[in-house]
């Protein structure tokens, strides 16, 4: 039961958002073993200067701004986050979505803390 | 303190959003013993596609999604969580929100972590 | 990288997000220490009657909402959070925007769950 919330531009989000979606389901399913039908995705499309960044921090090239936020239980090794984040950012590459312009940011929490459609 | 965000069809919250808000708060003060004022709300309404789910995820029939969120300090016990998803999801179910539809992810912080209108 | 997100009414966010951005921006680098160029900034702005809260909670009057995020690595005080606190409210106050009508809460990660433009 991940939780990914997409911040995005307007843009990006009406010209891509189906295969991004999937993209990111994809890179979930392979990098954390979740259920393939394991979705909860939402997408907040932003206008302009709504997303405010700096060009250069971290010594990377930084054109723009898509943010990531996942939240999930606590049980994935740093090793699957980092591949969560490797796959994130490679097929969002294959859409054009660069690297350098994604920022991700988890935050864990336990099974007791979520409520899914059932008691 | 809790802090509750929202996000939902543009549709409902603009056909329901004064219930929601009274809904929830009132099933917060019953599970989880906050005062009669303690509010903050963020609601978020989204436009098609922006909140993406599978309808068969948990063996649920979900039709529609409406996500949760609940930032709130770590204190409570299982079963005053349990009661508060069980609240909100009765709660809304009387304004016509089906349960299956809903999705509530808990976060906890300490109570360093908040400001909340005086220093 | 702390990420900053604040929810503040539409009109707020038009006639001054890029002071909102600014001063947030150095307060953190005051209070937190962190570089310069270190900004992750999402803006939402929101329509009528989306920001729920109660105007007398906690004994301040209350008249409007702001609702700041901070997500963060878990390493820092407790006073350098309420320097943060300070900083913030100190410095939005010179542009108009009450303490009173602030709510800051922040959620702490490690290092590990960051992704920030390269792998």
């Amino acid at each position: 039961m991940p939780l990914i919330e997409v911040h995005l531009e307007r843009e990006l989000f009406e010209a891509r958002h189906p295969e991004i979606g999937r993209e990111l389901q994809l890179a979930q399913i392979e990098a954390l073993g979740t259920a393939e039908d394991d979705v909860f995705q939402v997408f907040n499309p932003h206008g302009p200067e709504e997303l405010k960044f700096d060009p250069g921090y971290g010594g990377v090239d930084r054109r723009s701004l898509m943010v990531i936020r996942v939240t999930l239980v606590h049980k994935h090794t740093v090793a699957k986050k980092r591949a969560l984040y490797r796959g994130i950012v490679e097929r969002l590459a294959v859409l054009g979505i660069r690297p350098e312009d994604i920022q991700i940011a988890m935050v864990e929490n336990t099974f007791e803390d979520w409520y899914a459609g059932s008691l």
